[in-house]
């Protein structure tokens, strides 16, 4: 922690944050500018971060040196966190895995049918959502627990796995017992008691950027799981709001190499959510295998036109296969499969 | 809701939209431009809303033409809203209504100073976390119970009434027993089931706007309480996100003449976090009351270098009193009293 | 400057780096931390400021410790910068000066109506546009010199001041012949060859804030103009881009008493494009002078269906009339006259 | 154009709207919904545009229904535009074209080096700054003509051609004489004198999207050069300003895809602006060529420590030839060469 000091503090202000730093255990050490004068703390960061040091008389600025989270950063652990979803899949290696499936679950027939293509198709999770987030209280807000009871069927009888939603900390052994991997929602991102509940499960979660959440945001987000003890996190890009409307949100793919250097764990895009148009979803999708994501959520709905939610941003099944063979070459250019 | 057709869309395609909007039970008018075609479709725009109409073929553009919340609406409800927050004490009248206090709870001794000060000064509401929000797992998450408990023997005791935050749904009873009004923070502006378990309550919803929602998101989350049953609904402007780091959020205070005209409800105006700067607060504060908020929520700690939360946007009990008397002229100015 | 090494730095590249230093005639301060050793650099911090440190081997991140302007800053000088407008006007003093009229120059008569009922009510400049900037070809580009002549005919029979906007540094005589004050709009605020151009004009500079742009960097901007010889620089903020699309921009009032804060300059509002609807320009004016602005621009049109631009944002001339006394009891509460 | 009505719009309001539409000879066609009444206005659009109809008693508001670009749009010209920027070499067809180069001319050896580098790479034009626009008056400025100079000294010798920044439209026959392709930098995109004087030149233009400008104004901006008479402009996206901090901007790739489908025009991104940290360029670079871009602008430097500007994003010219060998199978993949 570096305090900068105001041109005109006086000694007796500098005298007065030296005894509250050791008073806090650390050490301060003093450097004379010409302009300015700067206090370095030295000692556990976290003990100071929480200190409001800028309310201190002759306190210009105070700029932290290390980032705030830990078990989440890559210089906490170096190697990439490859996270087992099942006995056989797992996610942060080589192999780029593909969650896809409609926005809500609708009706089990529907759910079966995309289901079956997409795994045909090379995915290894099957999404849908069970508890709808919807801005409008009089949108379909999802078929619940049936909803949660397809997903397992229709996983179960192709071979998929299940990733889906929870919104509720009430809900959140209902979501246990039908998913593998459980979903926290961008909305959610600073639900910080919904993080605590999935920090707590023994499931892999599927944490979602929030559309207003920094990278530094979305990653303390992550350390709020890991710190609860479960360190299965994988973290999905899924688009910002800025001031561009011509799509949805503004996919934000330089969070992929970007989190790829400031933590271990897994990173998935969304570009369905992510730009908000299916005709825009291809392209986003290869080129978020080119800047190295771990995998991709994608909608699929057979019947866009029919869709209780999202239909404008779902692919057609048959584009979806196509998709992953365009996805294939891409993927081993960057020396992964897919 | 406005269809706007691609340049080269067929009749058929034409007929194709023309006989979904039938099946919906609604009416089009079809009108035919120079350059594009266009239909209009007549009757319950929340029908066609959630219809996916942008991927069918031809149609390039769906623009709505209604407001999509109607219960938070000033059409729908033409004079202000006066919500009573105990027997004598109402918001959105003439008066201009305090709510004052430390962010976190932190001792009742403490909490006891900062009461009686501030309604000494004026103020009608003390605010106070129990339950805090924090982005990073390492910061104090508040006192719980205990707090709430120092809450209402401080409120008891001084005359004032309670505002405080419910994060989890597991909590709403116990909220609703100790405070006056029920807090939803700028995080949970979209945990729609909290919204819900608010619109079942009995206490009025002081509902924060998320840092990233726009008006009319805000306005959404708002109908989703009323829409539950809960008419009672404050809302409260704290700043929002922008590409400028000098201030913590940027306090869009256009909002409050804004929402005035869009809706009935009350606005009350938060500066201390809108603008995280001490020294920002009282400016902002007297441009809240002059461009016509219903109220303000201030933060006063007795003594900022040792709060355990938001220290340096708190005011000082003094520096408070005389904000108090600052506004009273402004207030004057714009046809009310504080 | 702070330069924040790597946790893995070795003392080869601290030597390095420590030699870099030297070399630049500044001296190294180095602070072992428990995680991170911390070099501060002692010297003239604009030296080091455009030297890529951050590519050096080991290196973390460099953190500036001071603004990079300074002639603008209130370091530099401590008391408000009074600016002369013409012999009897200046700005930055007790009284707020208004500056009002079309958002175009389009004939000299109704130039002449709006600013014989401006002057009436109390404005001190008469502003409009000769050039105009305008996003798309195809829209009304400004009258040019005649325009220009208009403006100053106007304002010598009604004993008004000139402001209006040069865009084009091959204009920069023809304009200062005919106006009293310089107005440099928000989309060349970093046109940085305009700037120097007007640094070395005599005439007081109007320096509208970018949509995009920090206060950092307008006040960077205004240090271009300052150090290029013309210390007569007015600031106006008028909005900033946001993802709120409700309003054309989001007025950004916090700007008023931060920039206040950092600089000696004088900031004016302009809550016609601030806001881009004229119902809200009342309430966001009030707004502003509660808060601390020095000056309002407010656009003025007796017919705004007839406007050539901007007609949506601009007041009625009796509502011009209106506001200034609905201020004056504000300005007179914050200690100014209006 | 459609003109939303309020709901108490009058018959008296309606029949002046309707009047006014038809002085402007366009047709207008009133359709009565449950809650509005809308006018659709018929006839070019353009007319109608800058009319302030939003001011007329009775609207809500009104929504265009055309873009208001046309010559830069796909519905003009349905073929993607090939732009040729020397006898041999175009952009827009099949190939990749590579801009490559320092940030700032600096010398002609250090150009020389880099210039051999990466035509023997594969680039095919120069970058360089010979006219630098800096937001701190500080900072190094460029070296004016002597730059442009050694500019085309080394593109001649190498066989590379030249784009350079035209910041002032004074420079535009200095630039044209020296340079094959001029850009306009992202902070003049609404420079719109500057962008009339390239559209008067012979010479193709490169046109950066600005870090405040939607695609849509990006677009206008095109249409302004292609307006004035020159068809060969090149859009280059090369990031936005948004509230994530941890990357200097944030590059959207969704503009690419998204522009490719809204215009014929020729797509290129600028990793190194777009990111600002070197490591992030490889990355991002690729994702580019992945979802459709047309060229890659990409800052190279033999020694970033002692570069004169944008050290911290330039490339070393070994990374560079890296980096050419890596995108070769990903622009194979996408049915491209480079």
């Amino acid at each position: 922690m570096i305090i900068v000091l105001k041109r005109e503090a006086t000694q007796g202000e500098i005298d007065h944050i030296v005894k509250k730093v050791e008073q806090l255990g650390l050490r301060s050490m003093i450097s004379r500018g010409v302009e300015r004068t700067i206090i370095g703390v030295i000692g556990d960061e976290a003990i100071v971060r929480s200190q409001p040091l800028e309310v201190y008389p002759g306190v210009e600025r105070v700029i932290p040196v290390l980032a705030p989270y830990k078990l989440a950063s890559r210089e906490y652990k170096k190697e990439d966190s490859v996270i087992p979803l099942s006995p056989t899949v797992s996610i942060g290696g080589r192999k780029i895995i593909m969650f896809a499936g409609p926005c809500s679950v609708e009706s089990k027939e529907l759910l079966m049918s995309v289901g079956r293509t997409v795994k045909e198709a090379g995915a290894e999770v099957l999404r849908g959502g069970a508890f709808k987030p919807r801005s409008s209280p009089y949108d379909f807000q999802g078929l619940g627990e049936e909803g949660l009871r397809y997903l397992r069927e229709v996983a179960d009888e192709t071979g998929l796995l299940v990733v889906t939603e929870l919104m509720d900390p009430r809900d959140t052994e209902l979501v246990e017992r039908y998913a593998d991997v459980i979903q926290i929602g961008a909305r959610n991102i600073q639900n910080f008691n919904l993080l605590k509940e999935v920090g707590n499960s023994k499931k892999p979660v599927f944490l979602k950027r929030g559309m207003m959440a920094t990278v530094r945001e979305f990653l303390l987000s992550a350390e709020y799981i890991i710190s609860h003890g479960n360190p299965n996190v994988i973290l999905c890009e899924r688009g910002i709001r800025t001031f561009e409307t011509a799509t949805r949100f503004t996919l934000d793919l330089n969070a992929v190499p970007l989190i790829k250097r400031l933590s271990h764990l897994p990173v998935v895009v969304d570009p369905s959510h992510g730009t908000g148009k299916y005709n825009l979803v291809g392209p986003m999708a290869k080129a978020a295998v080119a800047c190295g994501a771990d995998g991709l959520m994608i909608e699929v709905h057979p019947n866009p036109e029919e869709a209780f939610s999202d239909g404008e941003q779902s692919l057609l099944p048959r584009k979806f296969k196509e998709l992953m063979s365009e996805l294939a070459p891409i993927a081993a250019s960057v020396g992964r499969t897919i």
